[in-house]
């Protein structure tokens, strides 16, 4: 199917025209933009324009707060709690994330804690503000009751497309495993990494808990069944976050070398089969920024730029640009 | 098959006096019992008297330093380098925990990561230290390149006992999924938490990457097939490990309240199965430590009795007490 083909700065722009239609402060619909685009240029789709909708719903509802900053409630040289006010996710996580960075700097780790936050796009936008300053960034948040955050937008994303999904992502109501989106999403849940017990699914589940307990436990923010379920957006979602910087200047030296070599011998590992490459994290996107470039722009189903579209219509606001398809 | 049923003590001594026939420093010993006993104790067969031979042969051969005690290279307030001096890993283990946990208390998080270090047993014996001090504990170890450490131990215990694996636990030498041990065991692998790419074993693959950074990167030490193959023990180990401890009070106030009722909505969600109760982190290990309570001692496979056995004799010290057996 043909998909539309659109300028990372009509993308960014149309977000802002958007987030000003529904009275955010200016340089939060920048903010926003700014993580959004990230999302789709590094192809995790799930967490770009396809999710413009949820943060322009809670402004215009005034669930979520449309002007302000980020407040420090407590802290020491390598922690801090934040109240997020009720921003929306990417106005809080810049300012913790930088905060954070500032710390480890300092001492060494940083680890700063957000209660009162929202929907904050891909995580990796965060942790990647860290490595600008050559330091470890790791981020986490928590979310409506689902299990695995990430693997929620997934599958609304084979939904909207009319797909599949594929064994061990989800279940149904009754916690039978199901590869129908629409049962997963009608009451079901989503299975956590690895699936069942034998195969290591208890893990995948204590790992999600652990993310509930540095997202939401340490914050004071809601966790578990007490966050409005997903998409419902008649109460504030008061969401914790994690945001954690560590320098490796603080360890053995010698930090920067020592990646490089481990990940090239990750990538030079014999193929379990011909023409595909062992990745690394980071190499799936890598391959998806180097397809945006080729093709001059982001490609984008059919369906994400008519449902944005749809949105815009009713907001008022001029269309995104889609003179350019690929894939006819 | 009959078990053996063996006291927490009587394994203990076991431990320390096949310990001081190597050599090893009293209070050594003493460290590596505590925690191969703890394994056991909580269930955790496969880091416990079944793992002992490996100590005592890297000490026997003086791959392993039999006395002494770790340093301090770097510090700041939050974070710390130390050198494990080759010593035990769980020596090691106990020094840079305690180091954590005081980091900590002072200022919220203590980050402390080292080289240098050998096996260290079961991870969570280090971070329950931190909850004895009402912090929470992270610990990670890289390993011998198997690519998941703890599954590694799980495969052996399955050849051990003739038994087949789950699928999606192991790769053959050419990278084809198998249920065979002695498979995975020669030349082959572990597949990572998730399985293939499609159930999200790219999770795993990242995550496992995540602990080798925490472990051997920032450390210092050796890292992926760097590291001696597993059971190799003609040249010095030099693992990395990393010690985390979180000072919830530096954060929002009511940690343990959140925390409790946290574990009571998973404790009390509706059975997928009826008779198979959810469980939360913690729970299988306190079923098994309730079961060695009931039994009165550590029930303990016939085939890791006598290999241990095997192992005394040869050190010539006296055999572990088996009187008392269970499942006839």
């Amino acid at each position: 199917m043909a998909r539309y083909l659109v300028s990372r700065s009509d993308v960014h722009q149309f977000i802002e025209r958007c987030m000003k239609a529904v009275g955010a402060q200016s340089s939060h619909g920048s903010a926003l933009a700014k993580v959004l685009v990230e999302g789709d240029y590094r192809g995790h789709y799930s967490h770009g324009l396809n999710r413009l909708d949820i943060y322009l719903k809670d402004l215009e509802t005034g669930i979520c707060a449309k002007d302000g900053e980020p407040l420090i409630e407590k802290s020491t040289v390598a922690t801090a709690l934040v109240n997020g006010n009720n921003l929306i996710g990417p106005v809080v996580g810049n300012f913790c994330m930088d905060l954070a960075i500032q710390k480890a700097k300092d001492v060494g780790v940083g680890w700063v804690s957000a209660y009162g936050s929202n929907h904050y796009g891909i995580a990796g936008f965060y942790s990647m503000q860290a490595l600008k300053h050559s330091l470890i960034g790791i981020t986490c948040t928590n979310t409506s009751p689902l299990v695995v955050p990430t693997r929620g937008k997934k599958i609304e994303v084979h939904q909207r497309h009319g797909k599949k999904i594929p064994v061990g992502w989800g279940c149904d109501s009754k916690g039978n495993g199901t590869t129908d989106p629409v049962e997963v999403l009608k009451g079901g849940g989503l299975l956590p990494l690895g699936g069942n017990e034998a195969a290591g699914g208890y893990k995948g589940y204590g790992l999600s808990l652990m993310v509930e307990v540095f997202g939401g436990i340490l914050s004071g923010s809601l966790y578990s069944e007490n966050i409005r379920p997903w998409k419902e957006t008649n109460r504030v979602a008061n969401l914790g976050q994690c945001f954690i910087a560590i320098n490796p200047n603080c360890f053995a030296s010698g930090f920067e070398e020592r990646m490089s070599d481990l990940l090239k011998i990750h990538r030079s590992l014999e193929q379990s089969e011909p023409g595909l490459p062992v990745l690394v994290p980071g190499d799936p996107e890598v391959l998806h920024i180097t397809e945006c470039e080729h093709h001059g722009g982001i490609p984008y189903h059919v369906n994400v730029i008519n449902f944005m579209n749809s949105v815009a219509k009713d907001l008022g606001v001029n269309l995104i640009p889609t003179n350019r398809t690929i894939d006819p």
